[in-house]
């Protein structure tokens, strides 16, 4: 047996002050969402495996975590398939977990419902520095609502809760499913050339224009229509948005009404919010969102401190209906916990007040004094004088006290000094 | 492929409602428990098997979930043993990852460390009403405090806790498990035999006097030891507070004056609570509390409402130094997190405000509208109006909304009508 006494790998253990700038964090967030009405709901960390690998979680469905059955014999039978011996997983998202759960209580839930979630998560992925084999997740999610009045919202209220940890100037990019897929019918390319084609542009922050079209002509695609898919998507970038809606229209002909009705929707609803918040929008149309569940409106704000977005999201109308037999509109947004954690690197203080108590002191005495001192705003701690004062008082400081309160005993008596500060 | 929607077999999802309820108590708890100077800490779900398997956690050991290592062939060796092909396992408690978490950043916390703990443990326990695989504990523990201080502030701050979630009027058991192998010892039971004794005295509440009498027998204890170890736990039941000390030390000669000199300082810490709180305590000889790793005070809160206890405790001395070559006293309470909200059935009030939107509306002007009734304390909600008024009014008042206010178009012109109560 080994004797260290580390995490499991790829896996943290959280100290107090790093909890302390978490729930600051989730306290803010999930704060601001409950006042657009959405409610946090739970579920459980595992979920049955044939659940997770139903498809819709992509290359993270090769990260579950498989949990054995209970009750197995002591040996496997003869070269047994190990995918007979597990019949539970990890969950690897919120978005499995919650399909399942709007199937399973939508009979009591309100329509629309806003759901919230917050909790870990779990992938094994191969450890790097500052990412972790358990990490939590924070999304909303309207359920049941067609109009964009939920993109609008949604979009709305995830600036709000990034504002309440005080993320203020953010860009918020917008695109549509049902756009890259117009587009790529006017340039030409096959039906079945589009998820490729989108994963492709997908990379364009990582490869540039040059990478995209090279991987492009790779895969077999014929070169004009990379070509004209690829300038329609460059002369639709950065684009005032008083402008967007006509170059949209000239610029993919087969654009449906309703999509650019939608999209004209969300930009004046971002326009209004714009003159009340710190915020920037616009139009992207290199943005794809990996998920292939997506239907419709795709965002994400990004943040000048980061390179990657801070939340991201989108509509997907098809996933949860699939086992209720009917579709059920939706759109969600997630929030990146971890990297908005990261961000934060001040910690939370604690300015708690130490009740510093001689040893020769009975026991009763000070917790009384503490109790006198405790109110539900203030932290008293009760903590036994030992070796120089000098040095106790700098370990109180560091460890986040700001004042004390001396006792000790004379002549059989509780004697209480004044508070000082440390 | 199944196309139930139900959580995994003996799981669980939370409905809004509930959330908000375990939110309350949570909130409560963990609010009062860092005035006293507790902070909280979080280690990870998973565990490396070997120490889950370590001894510690008794039965518990039986019902871990365990989780198949990573990059395994597709089927097994010939006959491979299971216990080969798992790594890791779903912590049982927060007792072992705790000791695991001192012993991994013990340079870095204070000493004595307050510790606070809220979090899910997964057993694989038969499914049965009421009780689930995944459920939520609350520990608080005192590492590296020596003297009773622990006991008297974990019990006080305890109490504190419990009455912060209504629960005012409760009653404190406390033993001591060196007074339980004294009693042992002066009865004339061998010191081999004093775990039996220990395990079957434990069951007193389940089958009584007559029932402890027979197993110890059964067992092959010698039956005078056990009638005289009975009659001494009988005769010190219900003694006054003020006449415990002498009552002990007549009964059992072999009580050292250290465990006396800490009950009596436990004792006077208890009195002088009760002067200020509605609580009563008492010195309950017959307390064992189940875990083998107790070395000192044993204390259990039980609430006259809760056939079973509320929370449970004790000294643990040598439980956390093991890894790390050295002693280190600690002390811990856990409260029975499923059991409280089990006993709070109220719902929280949700107060909302609906923004009631006919459809013809732009998604912006409610959406602006809403912003601008929202606070951090106020959920405004925007919904869209369907179906008769009415009936949609009846609707969102089982939603938990108090008022509305209407939004409709007139000539053009976006009307908001006055707030009205549901």
């Amino acid at each position: 047996m080994k004797a260290d006494n580390n995490p499991a790998r790829g896996m943290r253990d959280l100290l107090p002050a790093d909890v302390a700038t978490r729930d600051h964090v989730l306290h803010a967030i999930t704060t601001t969402y409950r006042t657009f009405g959405y409610q946090r709901i739970e579920t459980p960390a595992l979920e049955d495996i044939y659940r997770l690998q139903g498809g819709q979680g992509g290359e993270n469905e090769k990260l579950i975590y498989q949990v054995l059955r209970r009750g197995l014999p002591e040996t496997t039978e003869t070269s047994e398939p190990i995918r007979d011996l597990v019949d539970l997983g990890l969950r690897f998202d919120l978005t499995v977990p919650l399909t399942r759960f709007y199937g399973n209580n939508h009979a009591t839930l309100p329509t629309p419902f806003r759901s919230l979630q917050v909790g870990p998560v779990w992938r094994a992925e191969r450890p790097q520095k500052g990412r972790y084999r358990q990490f939590y997740q924070c999304d909303i999610d309207m359920i049941g609502e067609p109009t964009v009045l939920a993109e609008a919202e949604l979009i709305e209220a995830t600036t709000a809760a990034l504002a309440a940890v005080g993320l203020h100037t953010v860009t918020v990019r917008l695109s549509d499913r049902r756009f890259l897929s117009a587009l790529a019918t006017d340039a030409g390319l096959p039906a079945d050339s589009w998820d490729r084609f989108f994963i492709t542009l997908d990379k364009l922050d990582k490869i540039g224009w040059d990478g995209v079209r090279t991987e492009l002509t790779d895969t077999g695609l014929p070169s004009e229509a990379i070509t004209t898919a690829l300038d329609k998507i460059s002369s639709l970038r950065e684009v005032p948005a008083e402008k967007l809606i006509d170059t949209l229209t000239s610029t993919v002909p087969s654009l449906p009404d309703t999509v650019i009705e939608d999209l004209a929707a969300t930009s004046a609803s971002l326009d209004r919010l714009a003159e009340q918040r710190p915020l920037q929008w616009e139009f992207d149309p290199t943005l794809v969102r990996g998920m292939g569940y997506y239907t419709g409106q795709i965002f994400e704000i990004t943040h000048p401190e980061m390179s990657s977005s801070v939340a991201g999201g989108g509509r997907y109308d098809e996933l949860i209906g699939r086992t209720l037999g009917k579709d059920v509109p939706a759109c969600g947004f997630s929030i990146g916990f971890e990297r908005i954690v990261g961000l934060l690197t001040d910690n939370i203080a604690r300015n708690a007040t130490a009740i510093l108590v001689e040893s020769d002191v009975a026991v009763a005495d000070p917790l009384a004094i503490a109790r006198n001192n405790r109110n539900e705003d203030r932290i008293v701690e009760v903590v036994r004088r030992s070796g120089k004062l000098g040095a106790q008082l700098k370990r109180l400081h560091a460890a986040g006290f700001t004042t004390f309160i001396p006792v000790s005993v004379e002549d059989g008596t509780v004697v209480v000094g004044d508070e000082r500060t440390i």
